[in-house]
């Protein structure tokens, strides 16, 4: 016998911003729409609306629908509707909703990502607003954060989040699940120009070819489709790698990981895996993952990408935070990822140029325009020559610091008198 | 000239268990025992009549056989015995005595080594009762203990205890040399069941392949000669291995070794001969050789095989050694070599199982019930998915709480009902 | 339009031992010398003479040559001169003097090297008695100590001084520029004798093989020319290389670089620019760099050569300095560079054989040589065995004790009645 009856979303007390869906299919009878929502009277006719849309986008005629809502908006409606009725027929189909200009944009290889912002991908509530606290990204989870009986419809609401979002310039990123299902992951968050991809308990090579090659075939067959709604071409948009390092396997062949594609950005520690792994408790001194957590930095920047830092789990405790942020930086991390907004400003700070930094980009940018005016091919600082990486380093440091309100924006004009 | 007269074993105020034989071989007059003995009026005869019995086994007819015995057990002086001999004839016969049913048991790749217990392999004294001190593991050393004039008869020694010496559960092991003499020791070892076989000073993959196809070699033609007294099939008794880290190099190669055969299944570091390799002091704090350590913690785990630390030189310094194993247990490791019996106790329960380990693994092996029960296809512990190997590792601990007394063996019932 | 003048040297109040020249190439008039020297009386005329001859060497008739001496030697004045000429005419001359009986001598791969003192390239005031240190090798620099505009005349300075400057037994050394620049730098280096060349930022084997291959097609070219002015064979002298890890990808790689060639004896770490690499601040506690520290003197001794660590900077903090010198020998390295000559004896004594080292080296010896008296195949210490590798230590550590008069060059008679 074939289901007839499926449920999806979350409802309740402490429910926000969600939905919760169930659908019957029916022989007969027309659409019964039954709907429970604090703002019935506002929006219960758009809710309607939408979900008579959709049903007839996925060629329903007769079915029952009970929703409980929680202030869902329409993207969270669309995923939640979207999710019982793939329960329930089996379709290709996608119901896409616009991809908003705003989450039309790409980033670089190599801008920071002091911070990011973990969000669970089935928790709709938390990703409104996520953007306002001006994380350097925003991770939709799709793994550890999700139940497993919750991880399909999670794939759905995170796809909708990616088009409808606003994420106010944070870089827009996903972690997916390990192994097989984190390469069907792909398929719901590639064309929908997600930035970048966590790969969880990444411990080959092999598996990042294996998702390189996953995204090529996607953005292969997403070129041939109509085009979105937009004339985004996905071929020319990067989509970078940021494999997680939590296994002793993991440590080994982190060099390896690190340039085992060109998209990859970014490699992180996760902590709390790793000490699982090892069979160790973890402490705040950290001797048991100071040989994992100091190799993961060089074979990071020996790849020429960014090394990220564990997660800091007592959200509670900003002193020790702080404190963390400091040493992860003094050991070379560029970033750590936060699971609160309150740790987001602690963390930019925490690894935001120092004085020091400031001071010396400043010495070598100045260094390389004095060279440029003089034609000269070779710059050099003192007897030391520099090259154009360490020019390019400085200027990232410097734009940093401008944005941090470190320093003016025409602090360089001040010297070019003097000079 | 060919020698005629040669000497074996130890006798001397200290020697206990042990005998020194003088054999001199005669051309007429048959044979003529010289024995001195305490125990004479209760063993002599049957000295005796062993002494004759092995001295016809390979065809000596004439010769003057003087002991001096300190209580020397059969096995013992069927040793010294068929040492003189081998010293004065060429011969590939071996006179070999029962293999004990309590020595014809296997052992198994993940079992807890947390403790082993270094015992010289040509002192017998020590080797008689060393099974009674509840060790993981007991090695027969015919390597550093072993002086190189002695480590002919050790080996005989050594092949005859592993057939007679009751271990009371203990794994059975054997370090062998190193080099070409490694290889040969294991002619006289591993037909006679030894569960594991240390390797020293292991600095390359090679070596370890030509242990392993050594160990194959002597188990194939052993398979196509007379079973031994048993009807034991050698090839389907695994001989696993425990390299052990003593050089730079080793270091270097860690990862590798650990995965070189599938019967490694641990991994130590030697310190003594680490550091002087590294030309540095040893120190309590261990700076020196915390790369080391920690390398190896994370090569062994990476390869799925146990790390084990070195062990502890000062054999008076009980509260040192017990911070020690601490330190070690933090770090990663699963145990450590013993050199005395006293450190056993410590260590055993200091590598054991703490509070939160056996919570944990509780904790997984009723979710792992619940999803059974419920038929479930994925286990989840929260929202994060729990797999086969994390069971197999819970179990393990709540086997070895249950044996330690750390728990009751049904402590799962009450749980049961709760649920 | 082809340049008709140019410059070389330094001139100036606190220029010692060196001369600023100023060359003028003329249509006509002959060679005119304006000489500005406080020791003129004394030297003019060889001064005179000296550019004479060297202007007739490069066929050049009619020139204008100011020189401002500050005392320059003569391998100064011609290197000098030899620079002006150069950047006014295409020439493959070189004008070599004399190579000094003190400078044809070679060194050997397992000489100690607890300390070398660093000499900028293209200041010959700091060169003339830097052999009267006792430092165990003299670098003259043409790397980060040289400024870009003045590498070319460094070259042919370092070039002079290798030939004529005397080093007092010190090993005379050359650390080249990074990159192709460097393999350039090896043709005015390696003809002359040098006992072991620096390489810069080393990141890959890739580069060690172009230095290697570089050497031998000099060498063979050398052999084929007139021999310098000695009978000295080339070919069988061995130029020693000492890479220096300054970034993550050499650490990441410096197992495969420090058994890259057989010529490599050595291998340092650069922590400025490697803390550089890494975006970190170097810290005294050091705890940004120690993966990397004892990663490197791990691959140095698994590779048999020796681990070298960073300069340190502050010149004028003796008390630190030690503290620094005995931490890193704790740790295994076995020599650190000097900046200043007041650096060597601290440095020196801090990595000299202590009184363990040296006991254990009387020990080993001692076995050895009774062992050889006795006419044994086996050496053993105890129940362990020595092999000769370990001998040959012992010796060197006694060796350096008895030239650093911490024991009598006789010890061995005492012991060896009492055997």
């Amino acid at each position: 016998m074939v289901q007839s009856i499926a449920i999806a979303g979350n409802s309740g007390p402490r429910v926000r911003s969600d939905c919760e869906i169930t659908l019957e299919m029916k022989e007969r009878g027309g659409i019964n729409i039954d709907l429970t929502s604090k703002v019935k009277t506002l929006y219960g006719e758009s809710i309607r609306s939408l979900t008579i849309e959709i049903l007839e986008f996925f060629g329903i005629k007769n079915a029952s629908v009970k929703i409980i809502d929680s202030g869902a908006l329409p993207f969270v409606l669309a995923a939640r509707l979207e999710s019982v009725i793939k329960q329930l027929i089996d379709t290709d189909l996608e119901y896409l909703q616009e991809l908003i200009i705003e989450n039309t944009g790409s980033t670089t290889r190599n801008r920071y990502r002091f911070s990011r912002l973990y969000l669970p991908g089935n928790t709709p509530g938390l990703m409104i607003n996520a953007g306002l606290h001006s994380a350097d990204g925003i991770i939709l989870d799709l793994e550890d954060s999700v139940a497993p009986e919750k991880k399909d419809e999670a794939r759905i609401l995170v796809r909708n989040a990616l088009r409808q979002v606003n994420y106010y310039g944070a870089e827009r990123m996903v972690r997916i699940n390990q192994g097989d299902r984190g390469l069907e992951d792909l398929r719901f968050v590639i064309p929908h120009n997600v930035n970048l991809v966590l790969i969880p308990k990444c411990e080959s090579t092999n598996y990042i070819k294996r998702v390189e090659e996953e995204i090529y075939n996607i953005k292969k067959e997403q070129s041939l489709s109509l085009n979105l709604n937009l004339n985004l071409n996905l071929n020319l948009i990067p989509v970078f790698l940021m494999p997680i390092i939590e296994t002793a396997l993991g440590v080994e062949n982190s060099f390896e990981i690190a340039r085992a594609s060109k998209d990859v950005v970014a490699m992180a520690i996760g902590l709390e895996d790793y000490t699982a792994d090892l069979g160790v408790q973890r402490t705040s001194e950290g001797k048991e993952s100071f040989y994992a957590r100091t190799r993961i930095v060089v074979a990071a920047k020996a790849a020429g990408i960014q090394p990220i830092d564990s997660v800091f789990s007592d959200v509670g405790d900003m002193d020790s935070l702080k404190q963390n942020v400091q040493a992860s930086k003094a050991l070379g991390f560029e970033g750590m990822g936060c699971i609160h907004p309150r740790q987001i400003p602690v963390i930019q700070n925490g690894f935001a140029p120092d004085e020091r930094e400031i001071e010396k980009s400043k010495k070598i940018i100045l260094a390389f325009e004095k060279a440029k005016r003089q034609g000269l091919g070779v710059v050099a600082l003192g007897t030391k020559m520099i090259d154009l990486p360490v020019v390019a380093h400085a200027n990232r440091i410097i734009e940093r610091a401008i944005r941090l309100k470190l320093l003016y924006p025409d602090w360089i004009d001040t010297f070019r008198e003097e000079d």
